[in-house]
């Protein structure tokens, strides 16, 4: 197996995207269980991403999403996140909360509808231009319930021609990035159900177009690392939304269901260059807390896709590449298990202390008094959720 | 096939409940999004259900789900219930939406919390007493979201503590009635996920406990009409909830999502003495209605489900033996399939004329002006919902 | 709903191509359970087959499986099939059952055994060209067992290497189509497992290269209509493998497990010009009559597709189209669900009756005498299977 | 966590039974990949699995299947097998490899096919009582394929009385165990599809009868972990089939697929009394190395098996009971992925060496010259397989 000391350089380069809403109250349809100490507003939201980076320097950037993180003043905003470490990264766009939007957005059969909808990202490319963020990421929730509901090829096309226009006012230093999700919240046909879908919609409009990748927005047993060197080896691969299942869309903590699984994922990534400062894709978080503390579940987090990428990154490739040459099925297989079964951890709580950060991120949270400061200092106002 | 006029004595029997919660507002964890002339209180949702009733001559209760259904005088929603031609049906316990259940109710691992959700079930016991309700239905959201999170084992054995508790206050003309449910809202293990174990519970407690089946709340690929068959010939199986899914529990209109697996699902119930008066086996809806009308997708529900009752009581039984005791895998199954392909829809409207209702109930409704008085009438106040 | 006699026209049109292969024995892993009267050469399949069509007047052509189907003189083996009167269709290529294939064909990581696949393929459209057939289609069972096992982003580079030059050798009136499988017989990765990677490779490929669509080899709840518009909409739907399932690929006959998804997939299919003689796209079936008697196994199969196709014809287009842009969700349902639940069968037992065939095909055939005469002819000798 | 020294008693009891069929040829239905060296008889089969023990110490045992292995003289082969330090264990029964179980077996509508599956039950109880074995096996292929094709519920009857027949001949000493599968060769209904049916079947025969949970036999998504809690909680945990899986009845090699589920199930096989020498619960392994070396595919196998028990057992009891009682959601979850997380393979291998064992046995095979050996010697003859 490769050297710790060999794959540090490239550890270093790892940066993760936190979610802005991650703080902030989630649940199911059931309930949304509140929990105290959760931001009032976007600066409350960057001030904790920014604690998670702080003991963890893995988490430079935070992403917004709009409306739920609109303000007066961008700039102030930037200032904000910038006094502490961090920057504003991906414009989230939001096309499943507005009445109108009952039937769909982009691809509704209603004009007025649509031109609401491509209204809105307008405003996001604005807020991009203002946040110097440059991807703009949409995840659609348009599709229908009902077999007939409405026609969807004409969605389709309908959806191609918003996409366009939208497409049409990225600057040239910014993306568009396209999410595609199995099922949730339609529940007959989704507009942009599959990876195959996103890329032949990405493909059609250009170079500055691609794929976000979210791991639980896939038919159950779908191989996820397939389609990782698949959308690589095409240049399409754009971002990930890390997260994880066991069921459908859970939003879990990314690695909590199936560490492997996520650990096959980041094999492919680093094998099809998609790893690293110059890579071009983005790796995000993009999950829901709904009963555990949110900032000690987003500290897990990026420590859990630190692990696994030490884990990919340590696997010995000339092995590896050299029994599956011989077609040796099992020592290929114990080539890979080798690194998944290593245990990083000590070695990466040394190299943590190394570069001034705390061994252990998760403990030093715990001991640093911060939960027990917000959760006293947060009280009153409406604290932040998903319709705010 | 057997004759349609053979079956219209059996047809008469049909008689399925209608959840008050269908009236009112429901939506995904994304968005609910409201719609007009939503009753404000449980007697409107009452009206509401008694206009299905009225026009299908199929749905003669309405089950209430407690807290949101809580009245001060429950004999005075009785008589306005009766007022209409309905009755008061099943009474369903809610253990979700109180801050206490956030890591559970009845399986928790605080006994105060426990206590509180038996409580409640006394509570809903009491209720039934003055509704003249005979069954109480639990629906658990009680699972856990991470491994190690909680200890299902003991878990499992607190339930049946719980469960026994609530069982003792059961009278002896009701029924205790615990329904499963593969996940959702809990996303790592749910405390009564299947058949099986809602199965042993029941039987644990005793002859006063059943089973109840939603039919949206399996994996995928679940042979539903297998656990049908089981469940009867097991003399566990106390009721259904019927809905229809492509994906998770989308809760969708009955038999709009596999028409077919609705129709295998009623031949089993006819086949295992699970149809009529006497079977002891309660049809109930429990849907939502998310984006489309309420009150007309109670009247779709409650005809699909009679229509393919009245599929499944045309099956030419004796030929379909005959093929099955030969082996003839294929004349066998065209017995089946031939009362599937069959349409019954103008024989059941005539028949339904002949019986004082209208041929098409949902022209009917279209044509009856009641939607528009209810968007005109029901301004202001709050509209009924989940939270309330 | 449209009247039956405007359909007549296009049901004329239909011609669905049975396998040849679905005259032989098929099973399980588990067993293969031999059936009296099979064919033991690829005549008497096509005799076999001819029966399927003179009794329906659906299946004007017969796939052949290279080498299963090999003989000496394929202008003898036409001649046999248009004295018949049915012809020679799509040639399938097989890399699944030389024991040199073990670890993949195309994707290999072999060189020669890359050339080896490659070769097979060569004559496989050297016999096309003797037997005039226009369609090329590859099934890959390519894929691994175990993670690293071997480098897939390799594989799917040397598919595309392989592809390209055996798409060099297509005729300019030839195509090559693509199929994609979800799994098996590879259990962790399938080096052509969706429509995207599927669409990806053809298109690379160029003009005469498109995706074939197999009924069952999808993930657990994929929309399949959804990807059949896709496809159309992406001039890229080549040809259908037609069965169903209600697990993995169990290969059933269509219309049997889900009848109602068979429906909306044609619906599709009329929707975005994929119906008739110049639509470009095959209709194929693709089944395993294991238990059940394989030539009314055949006749119940294009009698099922020919129903649904009916149906879908009838649909009431303009009344669709103004309750979808009226956003009227159960209306536009209802619009679908009135033809899926129109019995077209005896409308069409006429209209054949009309043409000259039987009303009644499957009758027919039973009272034929055909059975019983090849269970007492084909005796003795090699019965055909997968395996030769 | 626990010291690895305070669990070297438990793991010192650990025993794994090795299934003869997994030294045959095994394959899909696509193709049966012969492999050098692989056994000709039972003999062989046994000397190949004494190698696995000899090399890891962990399978002292193993499982015969009839008539795969009926040999003339059980003595003899007994003698043999103890001659090698094993000795024979669980006999499994064969209900889907005769002509006359097309239709099924235990649950046929033919009273003479049920007569003879039951007495070839009697036969493998006469073999066990040659052989020492005490647990009869049975997995069940019977369900069909068709809707309609026969009755399931009237097959249920005939499965619980052939059952009860086989039931009463079984030994005082000796057990039934019955195992689910939920679906394949099957593909609509399966009799024994699930482990509600296979509990209630074998609650109602009697103490002596027991479930067994195949890893490989649920649906997706299924947490399988849970069904092993409650089994234990009923006392019906009978024995375990332990393979892994991505798709369906993949048979791959356990802990390959998805090691950390592998790792929760024996978490609660811990955790509810299924570990060790009095449990009364047996480790099988049930898998087939279609394109991997089979020898080593069983090593590799039981070593999956001791490490994730090892993880299992080094789990802090304490630190997670406390965190769980606290409500503490992640804390509770970062004690058990601690334990998971841990790299035990170094340990193991010193413990290894300490009772005179190989520290790398997958090395030491590789080493050993036994399989040149064997692909040298083992020419001529008829290969092992499911077929003889």
């Amino acid at each position: 197996m490769t050297d710790f000391s060999s794959i540090t350089g490239l550890l270093a380069e790892q940066a993760i995207e936190l979610p802005s809403w991650a703080f902030g109250n989630s649940g199911t349809r059931f309930r949304v269980f509140p929990q105290a100490g959760v931001p009032r507003d976007p600066f409350e939201k960057i001030t904790d991403a920014a604690k998670v980076n702080e003991l963890t320097g893995l988490a430079p950037t935070v992403a917004l999403h709009i409306p739920w993180d609109k303000v007066d003043d961008y700039g102030k905003l930037r200032e904000h996140a910038e006094g502490l470490g961090v920057g504003l990264g991906t414009i989230n766009s939001n096309t499943f909360q507005d009445q109108a939007y009952k039937l769909g957005s982009l691809a509704s059969s209603d004009a007025a509808v649509r031109r609401q909808a491509i209204d809105h990202h307008f405003e996001c490319i604005d807020i991009m231009n203002r946040t110097g963020s440059s991807d703009l990421k949409i995840w659609l929730a348009d599709g229908t319930n009902y077999p007939g509901q409405d026609d969807m090829r004409a969605r389709q096309d309908r959806l191609a021609d918003s996409l366009g226009q939208i497409y049409a006012r990225i600057g040239d230093s910014q993306r568009l990035v396209l999410e595609y999700k199995f099922f949730e919240p339609a529940f007959y046909h989704t507009d942009v159900p599959d990876w195959g879908t996103s890329y032949a919609q990405v493909a059609a409009l250009g170079e500055k177009a691609f794929v976000c990748l979210d791991t639980g927005h896939h038919a159950p047993g779908t191989n996820i690392e397939f389609i990782v060197m698949q959308l690589l080896r095409l240049g399409k691969l754009g971002s990930f939304d890390f997260n994880s299942r066991f069921y459908a869309d859970d939003d879990l903590i990314v690695g909590a269901a199936d560490p492997f699984q996520l650990f096959r994922i980041l094999v492919e990534v680093v094998r099809g260059g998609g790893y690293g400062k110059d890579s071009g894709v983005a790796f995000m978080l993009d999950q829901c807390h709904n009963i555990e503390k949110k900032i000690p579940g987003q500290i897990r987090s990026v420590l859990n896709v630190q692990e696994m990428t030490a884990r990919a990154l340590l696997i010995d490739r000339d092995a590896l590449g050299a029994a599956q040459q011989a077609g040796d099925v099992l020592g290929a297989n114990d080539v890979l298990m080798d690194a998944f079964y290593t245990d990083v951890r000590p070695a990466l709580a040394e190299w943590r202390e190394s570069r001034g950060l705390p061994a252990n991120p998760m403990r030093a949270y715990a001991e640093s008094g911060y939960q027990a400061k917000i959760e006293a200092e947060r009280v009153g106002g409406d604290q932040a959720g998903w319709g705010a």
